[in-house]
């Protein structure tokens, strides 16, 4: 009998947890989720024999370190700064450990013991990351197999609505992960390189730098660029690569509708407004124009902005209810805190909500003395606001990893990510038998960014 | 025989040190000049019996202790970091000082101990912090004596170019500070109150939210914002006023075209750039630029700004040399060090160039009924590039209140700003002497921000 030990049992959890009490009694396993509220871990265990949900507290270190001892194996979906305690635990009692979260700094520098104890702490092992390295690596390793050299790799990632979902929502868009990272996206320096030429682009400039991609069957999305896209050089071995670009995708429109509160200086997180108490979503708005008593607040942004009254940025900003007279409801905020606050009036899930991951990378390679190209396609729909395709391929990938360690099927040691085959193909072969299935296709055309 | 410690001997010590010598033979003045560099203390004190230059280390606490402990009165001019080393070694031995910086939290946190020693730390006492406080503080004070209540407070400051300067220098301005806070000026949000709304924008609108001041004889100028106005509600005792802005000047057409390296993000300080051993002035402009060989980076950068390929931004930027093959010449840096560098190379004073300041309030307020305004303009030319403009307006109020301490003429004691009457009230009438003297008017017209 294996004991699992789930530490978070929030929405991110939902797959995850509903995947491991499906195998358990197939695997042998036993399922212990711990939450701070423990009615959350309660849900999440109900229906199974093999569940145990408990209250736990990661402030309370002699109940980490009981519940890892009694663990075969950690998986913590806390808030990725509690990961390295967990690690640190998991290091004491020689348990292996699979996050979802990107590897920290503090986290890295495991790296040398969990080595010498023999012990995995496999991260980046949901979405993305997760099935972006796999789905990459997969395809990078068969093209220098074949003896190709890759010239170019751009990637694009976007938690969207299902079509057919909200069908009025302009924005063609909700809160499916994490707000505060979506109010937040893009802040700091992006750098990607093109055609051998390192570019930057600063953040008042990300959200109208897009590029347009065609997906068939599901139209047309724009994806504005990461940060980190240097980064990725050296985890997948791509120094002298010609062009590197990593992105994230919306709907058409919503990245020139989304830099008005860029431009307005509203997703700013560095100070505490004055007078929330009392504020409406359109004083929040009036608070980064110009003073001018004659004028409407509409008038004052879409001149301020350069958009046309009546075009479809109004459009969409009105729908979000940003110049209603609706209070706030907060006390206290920074702009992107009070932002998230209004718009998650409008881009909360419904229950009836289904939502949509897209992954796309673009491979350019030569082979044979020929310009090759593939694109490789994952499309994912949810099937309400609880089993989102967003919890599903975060969810499923960390649980099939759990599955392969238990079954001593992983033999690296260390501070890893899912970039080798032993890891990636075993994943992405059950993750196709749920449907989510990268599909590859080469094609002729050189399609530039 | 009074003993004056002058530490730092830069550019902007000249006319401080010049003011203390010319006076020293008849106040009985000793002065001590420290430099890092010898040979500047040196320069500085040449002509003069009362003069002593000597090497001098911020590092060297025994050093530093023996000078002020032998002295009656320490001016630093060093970088502002040091100064509460200076205040340090000035509470252990009793001495007042002064300086011409931004009172730092680590220097306020002096405030009790420096009364307790029954001494004074006189700081913001040069131009802007410095005349600023003193000129507006004395119509404030007058406004307030005759009854009136203040409702509008602005304030521009300006170091620019004098009339008849480089007329062929398109931006009108050369760097005559600390050029680096020129290249970082408006990061981070700018806050202020108009018509009793608190208003904020943020860094990439600074330079589009610029307001017109006609100064008579001298033309137009633009005033961008400065990031602290709601500072100033405590700092002169404004609370409850219904606007209040402070900005600098700049020459009509300069900060559209500033804003033209802020929106590429070249004044970013917070990464290294790749390759930079390699770059020329034309190459670091185009990392900021799309790809696309067939187009020139002129061309580029015109289209992703929406500027007139021939407009006067575009004029501005090539006679600035950024459009040239010319090699940066650094072999690392931010960009906003390599912006630096490179303006440099256009933005230096040569010996016949002439400065000019401009500082320009207005008060707005209601007096037996009536709404009445007052302009308040002060404008400051330089003889050359050592006793600018600038260095006079920034020694010469640190040179007289060095003499204002010595004589017993200062009674407050702790860390202290310029803003009490018995301060600059003779500080602004020597002032006036050396040609330095705010003209005030009152004016019909209300001309809104």
């Amino acid at each position: 009998m294996k004991k699992i030990l789930v530490l978070g049992a929030g929405r991110s959890s939902s797959s995850l947890i509903n995947y491991l009490l499906e195998n358990s009694t197939e695997e042998g396993w036993k399922v212990r989720v711990g939450d701070y509220a423990l009615e959350l871990a309660q849900d999440r265990c109900k229906n199974s024999e093999n569940g145990y949900a408990f209250a736990f507290d990661i402030g309370n270190e002699d109940q980490l370190n009981e519940e890892v001892k009694a663990a075969d194996i950690v998986v913590s979906m806390l808030p990725a700064k509690y990961h390295v305690v967990v690690a640190k635990s998991c290091l004491k009692w020689d348990k292996n450990m699979v996050t979802a979260s990107y590897v920290s700094k503090e986290m890295q520098a495991y790296d040398a013991e969990a080595k010498e104890r023999g012990i995995i702490i496999l991260n980046e092992c949901g979405l993305d990351p997760g099935i972006d390295h796999m789905s990459a690596m997969k395809v990078i390793d068969e093209i220098r197999h074949r003896g190709g050299v890759l010239t170019g790799f751009e990637s694009f990632t976007g938690g969207l609505l299902a079509p057919g979902t909200d069908e009025k929502n302009p924005w063609e868009y909700k809160f499916t992960w994490n707000p505060r990272n979506v109010i937040l996206a893009g802040q700091g320096v992006v750098k990607f390189i093109q055609e051998g030429t390192y570019k930057y682009i600063p953040y008042q400039k990300v959200f109208r730098r897009t590029e347009q991609v065609h997906i068939p069957g599901y139209g047309y999305f724009e994806g504005y660029a990461n940060r980190d896209s240097l980064n990725y050089l050296d985890i997948y071995g791509l120094r002298g690569i010609k062009t590197i670009y990593r992105g994230t995708f919306r709907r058409p429109g919503f990245c020139r509708t989304w830099n008005v509160f860029v431009q307005l200086g509203a997703t700013d997180d560095s100070y505490e407004m004055e007078g929330v108490k009392d504020m409406t979503h359109r004083s929040f708005i009036n608070s980064f124009l110009s003073y001018n008593p004659n004028d409407s607040v509409e008038l004052k942004l879409a001149y301020y902005l350069n958009l046309d009254i009546d075009g479809p940025e109004m459009h969409r900003l009105r729908w979000a209810g940003i110049f209603d007279h609706t209070p706030v409801g907060l006390t206290q905020g920074t702009p992107a805190q009070i932002l998230e606050h209004i718009l998650k009036k409008k881009w909360t899930l419904k229950k009836e909500d289904k939502d949509m991951i897209v992954m796309w990378h673009k491979f350019q390679y030569e082979e044979n003395g020929e310009e090759k190209e593939i694109h490789s396609t994952l499309v994912a729909i949810g099937d309400d606001d609880i089993y989102t395709a967003m919890s599903k391929t975060v969810g499923l990938p960390l649980g099939i990893a759990t599955k392969l360690i238990l079954q001593g099927k992983v033999h690296g040691t260390g501070v890893q990510i899912p970039i080798k085959k032993e890891i990636y193909a075993p994943i992405l072969k059950e993750l196709s038998s749920f449907g989510f299935e990268m599909t590859e296709k080469e094609v002729n055309n050189t399609q530039s960014v």
